[in-house]
């Protein structure tokens, strides 16, 4: 009797196909059809059979995996079919974006980078200075950093808007992380020295990570954790900028909100008015161009050259009424020439080597993170490709030979790329163009910082990194997804009280274990029948769907793995007992459906359970069904089927309504 | 004319369902159909609406989610409607379990309880010895924990064939923590107190995991890990018994093999022949036992009673042939009496905190998962209902009770249960009788075991632990799931070449880190429509499966989100890109189907994601359709849709057969 059902039995004619999408036999009343008519309609339903994916070996499908997981954008599969000579060339172009470029360079697009280089070198330079301060460092390495990475990375990297130079939160990081273990005003050159060695440290886990072909890691930093992170890392910048705003002497050297506001009012005495009139006046004056440039966005350059301008003005200022005789303090004597090499500085020191490292990593993670969403923000709004693991290598390539030439951390600065995007930069050449500016200054302008004081400096970096507190982007995340809300809370609470790597850390563990959460807890659904139809959906969310009286029909949403076993099995037992409950006799249940469409994969515990709810099922006197397993969930039944034969022909359906209609017409013709 | 189509048009009338149903238009040729008789068509077809799930508040919605992730066995459900003096008897039950049975105890049920905690007191007695000197532990806290443990638990737990005592990988982790930093035989009172705190902590470990339902923690530890790790800690504590086997004195204090290996072949001149010949006689009687069990399991008794029999031998031999004198080393004396309170010796002193919580907390999850996972596999088998967290709770109190009265960390041990079963309990009675039984033998027998050889408990052990490693598992894991089989591997690995503990992590870190990439490499899948339906199914595992010419439809299998929209989009892109270079103009595609029914949730970055994707096929000229949205991501993308309108409702569709049908023939009536 039981062969005359089957899901094997192939009927694919498609005259029947009509039929088979009646809607199905209601269990009910049982007294409308006889045995005859039943049998009838079995032979008029169409059953498809469920296959099992081509069959592959371990090798092969070691391979795809491999494949997908490392290289899921296929970086060489224009190179196939391709003579060698060509290969060769295209390998060449491959590590060195800039031949993409360069040949078909005109004179129009020079213009343009030109405009776009001296922008986001009227930025870079008092930023340069004021970031590398920030890091505890001499105020020249801040302009190291802007001359010899921007050109390394106008030869390696492929995005055409990306702005490199040192940035905000990767120099807090590195200040922070190295000042716990040496103070830099105490030993200046063995802060160097790690300074130096954490940027090298930092190249190498980049251009690790874009070898290994391993930069999904900077996925797991969510863009909850991003805005949280962000924010709180702002506060924290802006605060240290307190020190030099109010022109404290004896400041804190920890950078918690607590200690920093404790500190700040300890030492009320050490208040300077002329400072902090000064502060105000040019932090006014920098937050009112940012205002006028983000409302009319072709005023950009008003707030690209608000820094420079207020470097000269503070400085003629101070020149003239010779401030640092009142209390304002100055940034002294600068050096003039380029970058000396600095390999003989890197420190292997075992001493110095977990912090280095540590610190390496941080930074390096961090500062790659914000490069690669940069470029990939331009890239899609210009709609050119941009390699992740290829703009991975150019930035740790980078960092490795800025750490040999004096320079700390770079990477491309989300504000600077913007204005050179606004600015209308055509290529990379706009990088080279910065660079070239920044040297002429390194060669011959330095003298005129002298006078350049410390407190327009803290000035400039408020005014920047204000624009990463983004309340809208928050706003949206608490209206999109409470967790993703907490998870941004968490990242900023977290940076603000606790530290900025902490808080950084509890971010990141939160959206996984969120992650393994849903795995662990997976969503199971009853669904019904939509009227009329072959549909059958999610009960809860579709009102029109109802039940099949003497079904239970449930969709899994999750791999089913070691993690959700045992949460599946007591809750399918929940949901069977629940139903017999009712006691009704009419809906009395004979068939639990599992659709498991939305299984992507099973695990050998997965099995295990569901040879344990076919057992359980077949006590309670029920037939357990499994509907639409898709390609690993197939072949790892037929696995188990090779040991002992659980999962039958007849127990296996391609969709819910076939299932259904056959078993309905069937229990029709044996309980007439 | 966007308006005329639309998947909110509802359309739910019966008589259009076979109409709905029939094979999607191909667009191929074109000239079949006129614009007027494809608005007739379109007219006809049924498209449904895809609903969102009911509005529900925040928090209604994060209780359903709380109740799901800590409550998914809703214990009190019984409870719901009856009389407050009903629900107080249901709730002691609850919590006392033994009430369930004892008022319905009859003689019949005493008889069976009887034979089997006989039986098991013959194990318990030898193993309980043994496993105390497995944990460098003096043997009588073996037997005093044989002793009140098993009492506590036949009152609190709901498990009736558990057999409640030491067990040895507990024993053997527990021994080998402690030893790191106190000397059993230098310190054996300190190292006594330590062993009881961080029994204290374990069972406080166990019972806050049940009162705060976290008790998926332990899911975390999969069948693979468990069986490599089980296999690994047997051969650690086999390599152990060396010492005992072979009569070596000066032993090393490591466990893996290497360190033990170089210690066994260094100590050659230790080896003492009479020890060997001994051990190998009782190891080779004990293993025949334990293969005629197997074979038959009606001779369970055998392999039960083998181990008390060894030793009541062996000590008659080393008592008649004064083998004390030949190099055999013995127990030695005993003291008589019952467990004494040991409240006063719990070591709260900063110092070993930090130890005794570390041991505790591995040793309480090690032997819950042990507990747990026996308990349920004997509910499995005689279909009764174990509450895991219940008896979290009930084997956590039982350990802290244990750590007062001088006992160490106890479970439910996998081999006694199986015997416990095996000679018919019925109730936790059986553990009463098997506490009495060793109360006995602390009150009057401890003199009989001064001359019981230490070699024989050697044997013993290694006679239980063999059982451990389940060749016929590892074999079928390798047959099952390759990725499972390297985590058992590593697991197995681990623990015999570095540590217990960290050959655990690394396997459970392995687990969860492929859980991880299974979310950060999704699977996609190119469907196809099978001939004659409206069925669409993965073009790989379905050879019948056909391409619809103009469209690409894909299906994601995995939450969209943070850790995995890069790759999505990447993949997505390079789809796209493959489908365009083919350049065949009739199979020229305009329609990007994304199925998402096997997409149970999705975060901000997801929503951001679909957005992009919207974005960028819009700037290929291809029309993104959205296919049956499950209720969460209906909600976010109604959601983002109050803010910008991306997804119109003529963009979402209930099935992928509707949605191409419905296109295919607007797409006709607009390109006659």
């Amino acid at each position: 009797m039981v062969g005359m059902r089957g899901a094997y039995g192939c009927c694919t004619n498609g005259g029947n196909s009509n039929e088979s999408q009646q809607p199905p036999v209601g269990g009910g009343g049982g007294g409308v059809g006889v045995a005859g008519a039943a049998a009838v309609e079995i032979a008029a339903l169409a059953v498809h059979k469920v296959s099992p994916p081509p069959a592959q070996s371990t090798a092969s499908k070691m391979k795809a995996r491999v494949k997908e997981t490392f290289f899921p954008d296929d970086p060489f599969r224009s190179f196939k079919g391709q003579p060698l000579g060509v290969k060769w060339l295209m390998a060449v172009k491959y590590l060195f974006p800039i031949l993409e470029w360069v040949p078909g360079y005109s004179f129009s697009l020079f213009k343009s980078d030109l405009v776009a280089g001296l922008t986001i070198a009227s930025l870079a330079i008092p930023q340069g200075i004021s970031y590398a301060k920030l890091a505890s460092l001499p105020p020249i390495i801040g302009l190291y950093s802007s001359f010899v990475p921007p050109m390394v990375y106008a030869v390696l990297g492929s995005s055409r808007d990306l702005a490199v130079g040192p940035v905000s939160i990767a120099s807090l990081i590195m200040g922070s992380m190295l000042r716990q273990a040496v103070s830099p005003s105490a030993e200046p050159l063995l802060f160097l020295q790690l300074a130096f060695t954490s940027t090298f440290f930092a190249g190498l886990v980049q251009a690790s990570l874009g070898i290994l072909r391993l930069g999904f890691i900077i996925d797991f930093m969510s863009k909850a954790t991003l805005v949280g992170f962000m924010a709180g890392a702002a506060i924290i910048v802006s605060l240290q900028q307190l020190k030099a705003l109010l022109g404290i002497v004896h400041f804190t050297t920890e950078m918690g909100l607590v200690p920093v506001m404790a500190s700040v009012i300890h030492h009320t005495n050490e208040w300077s008015w002329q400072t902090i009139l000064m502060g105000a006046f040019f932090l006014v004056l920098l937050l009112l161009a940012r205002h006028v440039s983000m409302k009319w966005p072709k005023l950009f350059w008003i707030s690209a050259c608000a820094p420079l301008a207020c470097v000269i003005i503070s400085t003629l200022l101070v020149f003239l009424f010779k401030g640092q005789k009142h209390g304002i303090s100055i940034i002294g004597q600068l050096k003039c020439g380029l970058n000396r090499p600095s390999w003989d500085k890197l420190l292997f020191d075992p001493t110095y080597l977990g912090l280095t490292v540590k610190t390496g990593l941080i930074t390096g993670i961090i500062s790659l993170t914000e490069g690669v969403a940069v470029g990939r923000t331009f890239a899609s709004l210009k709609d050119y490709q941009v390699d992740g693991n290829k703009e991975m290598m150019a930035i740790g390539l980078m960092n490795i030979v800025g750490s040999c030439t004096s320079c700390y951390v770079t990477t491309g600065a989300f504000s600077r790329s913007a204005v050179n995007h606004n600015a209308g930069c055509k290529t990379a050449m706009s990088n080279v163009i910065m660079a070239l500016t920044v040297m002429v200054t390194l060669l011959f302008l330095m003298p005129l910082f002298v006078y350049t004081p410390n407190v327009v400096l803290g000035a400039i970096i408020i005014a920047a990194v204000i624009g990463l507190i983004d309340i809208p982007a928050v706003y949206h995340i608490w209206k999109m997804d409470k967790m993703d809300f907490l998870v941004c809370v968490c990242a900023f609470a977290g940076v603000i009280f606790i530290s900025v790597q902490e808080g950084l850390a509890i971010a990141v563990g939160i959206s996984i274990f969120r992650v393994l959460l849903q795995i662990t807890r997976p969503k199971m659904m009853i669904q019904g029948n939509i009227k009329g139809t072959d549909i059958y959906r999610n009960l809860h969310q579709y009102k029109e769907a109802q039940r099949v009286p003497g079904f239970l029909i449930l969709t899994v949403e999750a791999p089913i793995n070691f993690a959700n076993t045992n949460y599946l099995n007591e809750r399918i037992k929940r949901w069977i007992e629940e139903e017999s409950y009712t006691g009704n006799k009419q809906s009395e249940l004979h068939f639990l459906i599992l659709d498991l469409s939305a299984v992507p994969a099973i695990d050998t515990s997965g099995i295990a359970f569901l040879i344990d709810i076919k057992k359980q099922t077949e006590k309670r006197g029920l037939e357990l069904i499994l509907v639409n397993p898709t390609g690993e969930v197939m072949e790892k039944i037929q696995r188990a089927n090779d040991a002992h034969d659980h999962f039958k022909s007849d127990c296996l359906y391609l969709t819910t309504g076939e299932a259904v209609a056959s078993l309905s017409a069937f229990s029709k013709m044996i309980t007439p």
